[in-house]
């Protein structure tokens, strides 16, 4: 069945209630009865959940073969709690399951052998990077993959779509009673924004943690009313890599053009005034709009009234130079974010479904003037592809762009028109991640397309100086610079279902014929 | 059918799985589904969520005849939103409404007219003194009421025994999306913990406030993502009702020698130890037990983890003076713990699930060294009854008496021997409220009795020097000053079940033959 996007749904998918993408506001008002969790009562007092070892936590649990497990990825890259879980469960023998995470980096490129020995059947995940994606698109997976977004997942979570068995929540500090942050420890992410739904809804909560501290851990991210069993192992990730002290200041020209034209651009809105909202990602011209973005406050005397997101040391220096009046936070990709999150006293920890969840009764996305977002690919009717590489293979992640685009008055792309001699702007994307109806203003280097939906900010940007052209004539001078890109052969096998944030079905990923891995 | 305590529950409330009390721990580890919300989602950007009144609210949120809506009590005797809502809701006209209420005190008196009239048919409350007690004891709501703990109230809500179809939260501050605190404004009251569990459980959710703030509204109490309208009002309280800001320093010296011999047990427990935890009642002997502990701490050089429960100056003091590790807060029942928590960095608003509800996965209840609770009466069996008075009639409130009383290692209960020429200790209480399982020590001007089942506490007590008596010899001298009480005559028609923390019924109050209104 064709969905709004233009992009065929095999009949096989839509059951049970599955329904096609048909626009971005399709659910609004939609009325359904909330997921909850079986638990099982600790009336009796003193009961200490900390338990000999993983091993135990998951015999305990009553893990079985078919279930669900779930894990957040605030330790990103150097993440250990998902592969010493998986390594336990396959050890014990059991089978079938699915891995609900937030996301999935190259610290989990282990779990490609349990792929492939059928410990694990099932993925939902963000993101699904490196080995893992490599293996997806091989058709190694017996069932499609789900991507879903950030707020798709808490949706998927909260409406019952998805059932976690058992949660594994590893946190960098936890008292006996399963009061657990994501502050303190040797393994300090800062926040637990992803794992504070799965605890709500789990039926099992296990806490993994490396520092046990003295009862109660207060303010807990985890609360001990949800938590069955925890278990202290010698480390949970490697401090290292959960984030940098060095942030990268991109010096690529092309980047800082791609930057100056945003910013140029976010400045001309009308949004832009005292206390609009923002949010931005963590590349590098994403990084720099934020630093650009200062001068022309200072000029009109215009503070922010609260930042959003994956939060950055460029975001805590407006704070704490007054020019933010509130930062909340789903999570840190760096030290110093790490270290303001819950001691700063206007930046605070949000959980996921309070950042972006499009089926509660309003995540803050929905209250943001502008998002700052990348992209691999964008097409003539401005979809965007953040999924899959020009070889068609699952490489990227959603994260949170699909649902600050749907929620932001104006959505602003910055992406190079070519990439490694491979257009950017194009007559179609080969995965649909981001409606075009959400995605506003796409930003090259070369010139800046406004979505024709948005005739108001066209209006705006009229006077700006900005080289404004069509997303056609982008896509032209994409093609003149690095050819026109040859289709994807793509054989039947589908590997993935995207999942937009309200549940729809916007796209399928097929296996590509030809996997080129790295 | 005869219960764990000796009472008689008619066969007509034993249906739907309902149980007969049969034991603190009757339900340890029991296996339950999680109730969950209806959800009408907000998928659109920028939803304001104020309306122009509670009358608009209430048609919203299609409130009909035979629905459930909650309050809580947070103001206290000063509270306007019970009322103010409720006169709305009969002016529309809609009847046979149940309120679930945390509780309900003397400021809603004004609510016994929609009891006579029909518009109120149901209660589930911990308090109902005053004319709302009267009314019910002299059968005018025409179904039984639901008298239940703090941790009960919870349970049953978490339970899906009892399902909030609109919930109205009063709120000292909220954003125009619906993030609530109980800190600020012109009511502030500190916390919001018994609304914490209303939002997450209600379909709708209504905040009222009198003060709306700039968004967002952080951290908030109840979060945007639970709210589904904001109504401001005028007035949601009156500030010198919710909070005094003088204590009563009780000067009675029965009440003294009564804290004195508390304080005196509770040091001599092997439980007093650094780092005990401990909860007290807001009346004049447990407050003066604070305010006692005091030089044995010094002395011994003995500090509190962690304080719980309804918060008083006292312990405040405790905390500031570095004696107290954290406290963990539910309600607050003075100006100086309004104005400490959540600016304290160790004084933290938890919600009353974490406090008090026996059926999730272990509540602070459960890590409880020492409660000093009050009583009405006590029986020989170490029963108690904090909710009818001596003449029958329903005038108090369990709180969190029967909570406490279970979960910690130590439960005191101080009383004086007589009250107004009434026997305190006697053969049987009118109505158990607390059983005597989870009862340790009753503390009286005259003796100290332990509970039997306790021999260990009565060992460590031997040489104390307290007057140790059994709970036979105080009845006696109780009988000896003031008499043996006469049998209150009832009527058959039972007028309200008093629910057990854990859902099971522990007695029903019947209607007194005769009601003295006073």
């Amino acid at each position: 069945m064709r969905n709004a996007v233009g992009r065929d749904i095999p009949e096989v998918y839509l059951k049970d209630g599955v329904e096609v993408y048909q626009g971005i506001y399709h659910r609004d008002q939609y009325e359904y009865q909330k997921a909850a969790q079986k638990v099982k009562a600790y009336v009796k007092p003193s009961a200490n959940k900390v338990v000999a070892d993983l091993a135990e936590a998951v015999r305990l649990c009553g893990l079985k073969d078919g279930m669900t497990v779930s894990f957040h990825h605030h330790f990103r890259d150097g993440d250990y709690v998902v592969n010493m879980v998986m390594d336990v469960i396959h050890d014990l023998g059991i089978r079938d399951i699915t891995i609900c995470a937030s996301s999935l980096g190259t610290a989990h490129a282990p779990i490609v052998k349990y792929i492939e020995d059928g410990t694990v059947t099932g993925l939902s995940s963000s993101g699904v990077r490196g080995e893992i994606g490599d293996a997806i698109s091989q058709g190694k997976l017996k069932n499609p993959a789900f991507i879903r977004s950030h707020g798709g997942r808490v949706r998927a979570i909260e409406s019952g779509d998805i059932h976690i068995d058992v949660a594994f929540i590893g946190a960098p500090t936890s008292d006996f009673a399963g009061n657990a942050r994501g502050k303190g420890g040797k393994s300090d992410c800062g926040v637990l924004s992803y794992a504070m739904v799965d605890a709500r809804y789990a039926d099992k909560v296990v806490v993994v943690t490396d520092t046990l501290v003295p009862f109660p851990n207060f303010p807990p991210s985890i609360e001990q009313v949800d938590v069955d069993y925890v278990v202290v192992v010698p480390e949970i990730g490697n401090p290292k890599k959960i984030a940098n002290a060095l942030l990268r200041f991109t010096t690529d020209p092309r980047e800082l053009l791609i930057a100056e034209y945003a910013t140029k651009a976010l400045v001309n809105t009308p949004y832009f005034q005292d206390g609009f909202s923002f949010q931005t990602g963590g590349g590098g011209p994403s990084l720099a709009v934020t630093r650009f973005l200062k001068p022309y406050m200072m000029e009109k005397n215009i503070k922010m009234g609260f930042a959003i997101g994956g939060i950055t040391k460029p975001m805590i220096d407006l704070l704490e130079e007054g020019l933010i009046g509130t930062i909340v936070d789903a999570q840190d990709f760096d030290l110093t974010s790490i270290a303001s999150v819950n001691t700063h006293p206007r930046h605070f920890e949000i959980s996921t479904s309070q950042y972006a969840n499009p089926m509660n009764k309003g995540a803050f996305v929905n209250q943001l003037d502008f998002v700052i977002l990348g992209a691999l690919e964008v097409d003539l009717d401005y979809n965007v592809n953040v999924i899959t590489g020009s070889d068609g293979v699952v490489r990227g992640a959603p994260g949170g762009h699909v649902d600050t685009a749907a929620g932001s008055k104006c959505s602003i792309i910055v992406a190079p028109l070519v990439r490694s001699r491979i257009p950017t702007i194009k007559d179609s994307v080969i995965t649909v991640t981001t409606p075009g109806e959400s995605v506003d203003i796409i930003v090259t280097e070369v010139g800046v397309a406004v979505n024709p939906r948005r005739q108001d900010l066209l209006d705006s940007l009229k006077n700006s100086g900005l080289p404004l052209m069509t997303i056609e004539e982008l896509r032209d001078e994409a093609y003149k610079l690095a050819g026109k890109p040859q289709d994807i052969e793509f054989e039947d096998r589908v590997v993935a279902l995207v999942e937009y944030r309200d549940g729809t079905l916007i796209d399928v990923i097929r296996k590509p014929k030809a996997v080129v891995l790295p």
